[in-house]
């Protein structure tokens, strides 16, 4: 298998595969499955499982401290987690699901590993159990660097073209696209990401991720089969399930759940006003990562979902890959200076200059005294801003008076 | 000249003739002006100002505590004004002004009238001198009932549909339509509103106002003369600078915040990342009114003002008129609910029905230990899990097992 640890002591490997096993046992967020992992450990907590190891009333007493800690003040207790772990035991075969994943070039990445995402803590017991990678790209890149691009699977030709822009400009900003591999928006952004991947990467940020519901010895679904490959080739496709697992409805809401703790800023490109890009993007909030959303046509289903986002302040409105990248909290981004056109040479004039200003003709000359009555200043105020206005070139003498310069 | 009043005493005729006078003297927001007529009151200002009538220590006194009170602590003093206003008192005509507006079927509006907008009082010292009104049907709605409707001179055929729309569905939800008369969205703005009026509209609510930044015996811009002169027929121009008065650029800018200042919610439909109708949502935002900002495409130029105030924060996404009678507070408005598509009948459902119905197998059966083993469950979880989806209709027992039911 590949070897994610710079070294295989014994019992790092002891751990994995007990890990490995667990991954099988427990579907994702299972918190009271996490808490037996925390106290125990996860050697010790998958022998309890196969009861090779003996439940103690301490170890359920730490269990229930665990879980209160996480907002579970009553739970009904380990032996009947035990009805729900248990029935999977005769499925078994930890090696077999290494041997399978490494077969495919991956490996399986464990909290004790030093390149597990620091990021995934902010998940707190719902942690995930560990992470089957297949890539033969680097590794997982640190939060700052990763920006989830999610919508709808039935996206619009505007939604393809936003989000392939988007994803490749992110990439070219050294940005990690992190996307659920499917149709849609997800291939769109994965596509955009892969496309402006350049040969001189740097070795820490694979162009694009995909966070699967299923396991990662399967392209699923099947019509993105050769994007999928790519992005193992390029990139990573990354699961918590094991291999084998069936994507199921719950597993794609929690799948949600890890694209939003890899992520720095979840962006919802296009989604209708019911979505699973929402779940994304509640999932972010939830976690205090900031959500974008794209804003499209009031007239399009699919932007719908977005402009939900942003109605209801879950979401800040991005336009490009700058307004995400200000978001991630880049530094060095000052997008009005960025954005705004050359200033007017009338910006910053006080009330008193912008009157006399407008008082001014264009095409002919007037007189100190007329532009006192047209603008409703004195003679001295006249006197004074004309001065002014002729400094900053916006005012000229002529002959017989006053005129506006054209600009 | 029309009669707002219902009466005509002899004194609050004369304070018309004042204030008629006053607005020719002074620009829009001449805060030493305001804090005068607010000390001195409208006839004694005008009489000061003609020199028929002595400054005093006190009256300069209450003067500077009342621009004091406003936010500036010191000013330059009453001759410092004087100066400003006397030039134009060679120019001043009340009677031949509120002549010329009677003749177009018009009046004066003053703070003194019933009828005056309570709502300008939230500008404070900027609160207009008067309101030149032109126009047949009735007089400015109350503040809930107005939806100022703006944005760019250019528009796009998207934002003159969307403005369309909007503006006619807000009228047929009985709002009044305010904007400046100008073209492109404004116009858009007004021909919707007009298009929506029906003759059964209530007398208490023109379909649509247009707030001029020049005087209201003018129709401009030239090209919307018949816009305007349908909306003086049906429902008003309205100006606080004096007929006969040219729209300046500060003229404009003031004009934008009598828009934001009458209006219950002030919507940007298209605006560039600079454009004057973004200065009407800030004043709107500075008057604590909410502003809706409309979203497009992120391709748009016309768009990019929009989302540059939702971006900011300093607007709230509006897609159609139910958004933005929910931002003006309409009662009974339930928006989710009126969105919201018929609920799955999986919504609600815990964490283990949904493991369990994702494990249900939708054309075959299956059996309670294969069910345990699929979902992660306990037998005992299972049973009664297959109890509530049987209830919801959601599995069903065939012959040899259970399966879910199709939708």
């Amino acid at each position: 298998m590949r070897d994610y640890t710079g070294g295989a002591e014994p019992e790092r490997q002891g751990i994995r595969v007990a890990r490995a096993a667990l991954t099988r046992l427990m579907e994702p967020s299972d918190l009271a499955g996490m808490a037996l992992i925390r106290v125990a450990g996860a050697v010790e907590a998958l022998r309890l499982i196969q009861g090779t190891f003996a439940s103690s009333a301490s170890l359920e007493r730490d269990m229930s401290s665990v879980l209160a800690e996480a907002g579970m003040p009553r739970w009904p207790g380990l032996a009947d987690a035990l009805t729900r772990w248990r029935p999977r035991l005769a499925d078994l075969a930890p090696d077999r699901d290494l041997n399978v994943v490494a077969r495919l070039g991956g490996g399986l990445l464990i909290p004790e590993d030093s390149l597990w995402p620091a990021a995934l803590a902010d998940l707190q017991l719902a942690e995930p159990i560990a992470l089957w990678i297949r890539g033969r790209g680097p590794l997982i890149p640190e939060l700052h660097r990763c920006i989830a691009v999610v919508g709808s699977r039935d996206s619009t030709s505007y939604g393809a073209t936003v989000t392939g822009e988007l994803a490749a400009a992110l990439v070219q900003r050294d940005y990690t696209v992190i996307s659920g591999g499917a149709y849609g928006i997800d291939a769109h952004a994965h596509r955009g990401a892969l496309a402006a991947a350049s040969p001189g990467r740097p070795a820490d940020g694979p162009a694009t991720l995909a966070i699967m519901a299923g396991g990662v010895d399967r392209f699923y679904p099947s019509g993105n089969e050769d994007l999928l490959r790519t992005i193992t080739e390029q990139g990573a496709m990354v699961a918590e399930v094991p291999p084998g697992t069936n994507p199921t409805r719950y597993r794609f809401l929690q799948r949600n759940r890890l694209i939003a703790a890899l992520s720095a800023v979840t962006v919802v490109v296009e989604a209708r006003w019911r979505s699973g890009a929402l779940n994304t993007a509640h999932h972010a909030d939830g976690l205090s990562r900031p959500v974008g959303a794209v804003p499209g046509s009031v007239y399009s289903a699919n932007s719908a979902g977005c402009h939900r986002l942003l109605r209801e302040g879950s979401a800040v409105c991005v336009t490009d890959a700058a307004d995400v990248a200000e978001l991630a909290g880049a530094p060095g981004v000052n997008l009005a200076a960025e954005r705004a056109a050359a200033p007017a040479p009338h910006d910053g004039l006080g009330v008193e200059d912008l009157l006399l200003m407008d008082a001014l003709p264009l095409h002919s000359a007037t007189t100190i005294d007329k532009l006192s009555v047209v603008a409703g200043l004195g003679t001295a105020t006249v006197l004074a801003g004309l001065g002014r206005l002729e400094l900053l070139r916006l005012a000229r003498r002529v002959n017989n008076g006053w005129q506006r310069c054209s600009p």
